[in-house]
């Protein structure tokens, strides 16, 4: 089959590689309709996940937010058959441990990470192995290249959103920082899955505008200090929660600014380190919340969204064309997610 | 009477001053039976307080931990009468912003915070002035010593503790670092109000060892690097939680590293920063929760926590040994809370 | 001023009665601008209500559901001015006991409930006499009319919808039984402050529409076995949770045969008595939630609804015909709630 | 192998049968040390349970609380070995369903029941088979008499006390009616897991006393009636919470009257069914939260309990005697749980 293998660190080419095999009874064998390129790509192919997961098999294939048809099934599938569309849960997890067991997939300690531990194939391929207990059956109708984006971005901001209502009073102020891949997912999730006051801010002024097109009551954009003074300032002293989707901040100003007494800073996805001054964190009694990703369960339920007219913005590549969607994620030209199609 | 006052930042003089007086309708004035100190009164006294509450008003009276009995009530008390034993809440607070309509007596917009707000005088004193909104009735046979410690130092362990147990599992683990004024209290409380295991500990070894005799199931001491290696092994990967009550850590080891995968990390009082790596905490999911001291309804719950033996552990100084008990905490030789009695 | 009395059980009369008077320091005075009418009122004016509330003292004025302008204050009062526009708490409280400090206002033990505990005066008035905990401040353009129904209506779905929130999924399923003056909310309220489907139910097929004119995803009426057959075929086997405004239920029906397993059952109001087969409960694992009006906070919560259009469907009718706006609402003829205009 | 079995309704008779077989991958045959008899053995034995669960297959084997040796695996088993020594959650569960997802086992909706569906054999023989999904392992010194008990209502217990918390304030006191089976863990286990008061009830003086020395801290016994009286005198108008562990309630009692303003009815098992008084239950906002056994994980949790000394009280007849340990448990003679071994 064809697929974008990583030959060695910091290169990425698309090319012919052997068709992927079913050798346990729970294996699926999935025909890729549509793969999601993450930010999370560049990092595998640079190398530097290597702290977290270990030294690459080469040549490793990337991906993992990945959309299909079920190609064939272990001897002890049920949930699919040959010809279903699916949705893939970035896990391949075990069903046995303490955190498979309490339902929450990506605390398995035995999971494989296809596209990102550098061992296990990813989605950046004409088909992919992955388990039972990591498709989504989907409607027949279900439009797969809109989909594949929610396997990661949408599920990781469905994931934390959930999370942080628990922490939200119905009439409350939550900004999002970084409208893109998650943030997108995160204004338009906040809208339908509260009734709280959305804030959209992002440094880049179409993005910010994208928010609110997608439902933002407000938007900022700008260098962070400037953002800051307008939100305190709209919101009267600051909002009750913040979700952090780009790592916001800088030196000066953290996400723990934006937000009043008693507010709650989400973090979705990490990077920067964050300087939290303990002091006024204790003075305002903030909690800080950090999201991973999310669970099958949730990804079932995210689909189910969708009703609601929750968009997945994203544009298509051909698989052949790999180089020229990760460039274009580099450079920040592309609106919600890069989608590669073999 | 005679107080223990603050003529200018950096001393601190026992002398005569002016007996409070009634004014408002609710004001409530309270003959002093004990009166906590706290690191609190070393800021204070410092002036290091200035940039959260502004300047005093020389000479200040400091002490926001004070048992007593009623003296004298404004024409509209109802709560207490003169003769009551009475163990103060730390705030004076309105009854009617949005803080304290929702029960949440620390996040009063109007409040005053007598000894530490730099103009209302507090408890280091024969009579302090205070409202009914602060007063918790004691029964008449209530240890007065004993139990000014809980008025801030138990009772903002206490929050901490009930703000954390729904971040607990039954058969959780939990580590408080640091066993002293606020963590004595925290060790007993986590037994006390949970079935998680408990782990002590502190820079110190008798500290360190007090915690096991507080009921903590283990205990380390020595450099938190050392403690933390011990943790890890013990707990084969992290505790659950861990009660952060020394502004603990160092440059190169952080409470975060002390938790396993969706652990919990409680801000018990502020100090020093904390450096968050972002991408590790998203990767073990980690929460941070921070407290801000507690509220009437709870110090009036952790009274009845005496009846299943939770001590306040204290030394007492006669109020003319000001001095001396301040120079004692500095040094860090008072076992428990340095009380002064009038 | 005028008002609305109760001169003995059983009946309704308008005619002059003494103006209230101010008497304690925290009193406030509203002139009236409307008044809901509510089935509670039938209750006090039959005399259904004395085992709850004992003897009232004639003659009596009914009304708990009061917006206007203040009209004069008490010395202490510090919330309102004269002229100000304000919606009434339906309960005046006291602030000091322990169902005040938790900020939970109807379980104050010292409560008076003006228009229903048979003893002050209700708002079937030109004036009412209540107190400065009771009163929230409107905005200058706020519809007065409109919003009466909010103070015990609109505010008792409110509090059940929040309090339902912690049980329900994002991807669940509600339905609402009783599409009247509380259940017109509940609709409304489910629709803007969760991402459920919801379902109306009400034996009476204008409002069941009325339903779905206020959001709701489907409805159903009819008797309520056939209500229950459709909404278990349209389900798969029930909801996840039932919102019971109108004490449904029949002899061979209840409230919990609409959910399925692990599901929630909300009773808003309280009525006939509801036979739980506790065997196929726990089968299903079923909640019970009861729900009391609710708090001071929440009612300021609810006006910021407004803003998201949620209505407070009346009919208003002017003061001296309080004896049609009963019988309009015994017959059932009445859309949303009748409102009094003094 | 010998086996207690149920040739029809009504009888049950020690006798040979046949060995259980391996057929599917994940299959797990036990050599059965312990199981605990309950009073749904004797529903299965008469026949109550077929609404339930179907027409059963004769001859059926009862028994649903088992402890043993692993004694032959399926070709996929990883979690246990031959030779394990396994305590058995009493469910066969399939590990891909929305209940199995989420962690709660007991929603699974390909679930076996073995000793309760009437189809698939339990525990009250020699050898049993079962699941992999099902076998928690224990450690090596085990008591598996002990533990028996734990499989079910330990189990029950441990999960009614978990849900419970959230309901529970950390000085509330909590009424347990009904020293049994499931109580005695209950009474136990909040003092264990909860810091609150504990009052045992039970219509029995005994059993009311072992509730005391089971570590309640107070304990009332006659009618239920008394029991009400003696409670309400106590708590001074009622308890935070009561569990139910003996469908307790007359005609003119129910738990909810033992509950004052804002309380919580645990109904621990389900049997008579319970009237309901909606008004007074709103005026009073009580929640009533039903139980179903619990989930792999909690057994797991449970286990860890007995470094705490929590015990599960037995009686121990040999598995040719299951007619009188039946007898006994119809008596109410037996003390805690009555435990057959082969």
């Amino acid at each position: 089959m064809i697929a974008a293998v990583i030959p060695e660190f910091g290169r990425m080419k698309v090319r012919e590689v052997d068709d992927p095999q079913l050798s346990g009874s729970t294996d699926v064998i999935v025909k890729v309709a549509a793969a999601g390129v993450c930010r999370t790509d560049l990092e595998t192919m640079s190398g530097g996940l290597v702290p977290a997961y270990g030294q690459p098999v080469f040549p490793y294939v990337a991906g993992h937010e990945t959309t299909g048809w079920v190609e064939a099934v272990g001897s002890e599938v049920s949930v699919v058959a040959p010809g279903d569309p699916v949705l893939l849960h970035p896990l391949i997890t075990c069903g046995l441990c303490d955190g498979c067991r309490a339902g929450r997939d990506m605390y398995c300690s035995n999971s494989r990470f296809p596209g990102v531990d550098a061992t296990t194939w990813g989605g950046f391929a004409e088909y992919m192995l992955t388990g039972e207990r990591a498709v989504v059956p989907l409607p027949a109708d279900a439009d797969l290249e809109e989909l594949a984006g929610y396997s990661d971005a949408g599920l990781t901001a469905y994931h934390a959103v959930k999370r942080l209502i628990p922490y939200l009073n119905p009439n409350g102020t939550v900004a999002v920082i970084g409208v893109g891949g998650v943030g997108h997912f995160a204004v338009q999730l906040l809208r339908e899955m509260t009734s709280c006051t959305v804030i959209a801010l992002d440094v880049d002024s179409t993005r910010a505008q994208l928010g609110e097109q997608l439902g933002a009551h407000a938007s900022f954009h700008g260098p962070i200090e400037t953002m800051l003074a307008s939100v305190l300032e709209l919101t009267n002293g600051g909002v009750d929660a913040v979700m952090d989707c780009a790592s916001g901040g800088s030196q000066s100003v953290t996400p723990l600014d934006f937000v009043r007494k008693g507010g709650t800073v989400s973090l979705v996805g990490g990077g920067a380190s964050l300087n939290v001054d303990t002091l006024s964190a204790v003075v305002k009694e903030i909690t800080i919340v950090t999201n991973l990703v999310g669970t099958y369960t949730e990804l079932q339920e995210l689909i189910g969204t969708q009703r609601s007219g929750i968009r997945s913005l994203h544009t298509t590549f051909p698989l052949s064309d790999t180089t020229e969607a990760l460039h274009s994620l580099t450079t920040g030209s592309v609106v919600g997610r890069a989608v590669l199609v073999p």
